[in-house]
């Protein structure tokens, strides 16, 4: 009977932790859907709640760690448990590192909401939807155990990338053509940029759960279409 | 014999796992050095081998998470050799991202090599120099845990938020002041925001270096000192 005993508890302990992993996920989908939206409607009272609450998302983290290493220390898992175990780690760290993009995204949107700036939001806006559908889709292939929707979720980050380095552009030609609105601008470009690291983070989360499905990490190559770092707009003479 | 022969080779495996962690903080030393020295310089044949060279802390990353897996599977540690496992995977990661963030300056350098700007960057090399001394100094805790150096690491942090605030305000002056050279300023921005963010990986390793000694993490919060996300440079009417 203790084996079976053994084998309850620790499925159940495996349960507690994909409950708890997914309750990291709800929120980090609500901070960062909130972020997107107090930046477009420049909302610093919202924007600040998104602040404050990043904290529960790093407690969650430190649950997750918690109970990995009481699982690793008493139930010595092997095989597909242990892989399990291992990526559960890997997958809370990268939410936490949604989750203080989030903050960050917010940060900007509360100094953004005090300044006369007007620079282009709307691909924006486009950008911060693609990269939350994302972070839906990882969350269900996390729940379904789905290696083809996380496969999938990988595969758009290509676009996320595209849509920011497009938009890097049109901001600095905004800038250039407006120089009083530079502050804002920049903030802009570094929210647009938290967004976007965002949707690497969730890309990783995707490819730990084939591997924690699958035992190997998707085989292509990741498109990397963030072109954003040698993207220059010169100046008009 | 079978335990002090089980005990020998654990003590090998972990004497392996600690010389590759160090390996990989070796060679972020020097992609991160390299990375300052090659945008201060504008030399992109350098940046150029910095980003090609990202590939080897990569794969030590993977070296280091399937040693663990595999101590955790064979030798089933407990107590303070399961914090120092798992706390390896921890900073595995951070010097992965470390590695990361110098790819992304060297990518920077390698756009503002080509660019015809003179942005002020003697703080951006001070600011540098100070997360290189960071490095330095984490990697001297780490390889003799010493938990008064780690944190002596981590309170340094704070300097470095307060040089990245300064040199972003000092930016975005010369930028309003000079909008041609509103993409080079842009990329350097980013430049110095990575190199900020180096110095938050190190500091990252630096509690994990106190976690795995003294088993908990330094008690006094961390100073928070990086203001750019609020800084305005209002035009001049």
């Amino acid at each position: 009977m203790t084996t079976s005993h053994t084998v309850a508890a620790f499925d159940a302990e495996l349960a507690a932790l994909r409950r708890t992993i997914d309750s990291m996920a709800e929120l980090v989908e609500r901070q960062v859907g909130d972020a997107i939206e107090a930046l477009a409607a420049r909302d610093s009272v919202r924007a600040a709640a998104i602040v404050k609450e990043d904290a529960a998302i790093d407690r969650l983290e430190a649950e997750v760690e918690a109970m990995v290493v009481r699982m690793l220390a008493l139930r010595q898992p092997m095989a597909k448990d242990l892989r399990e175990i291992v990526s559960a780690l890997k997958i809370a760290s990268n939410l936490e590192r949604m989750g203080d993009f989030a903050g960050s995204v917010a940060k900007r949107a509360i100094t953004l909401a005090g300044l006369p700036v007007a620079p282009p939001l709307s691909s924006l806006s486009w950008m911060g939807q693609m990269v939350l559908g994302m972070i839906r889709d990882m969350r269900r292939a996390y729940a379904e155990q789905d290696a083809a929707l996380a496969t999938a979720v990988r595969d758009r980050d290509g676009e996320v990338d595209a849509a920011y380095t497009s938009l890097f552009r049109e901001v600095l030609t905004y800038m250039m053509e407006t120089p009083q609105q530079i502050s804002g601008c920049t903030h802009l470009l570094f929210a647009a940029k938290s967004i976007e690291r965002i949707g690497d983070h969730a890309t990783n989360v995707a490819e730990n759960v084939c591997f924690l499905v699958k035992g190997r990490l998707p085989s292509e190559e990741r498109h990397k279409e963030d072109l954003s770092s040698s993207t220059v707009v010169p100046p008009k003479d």
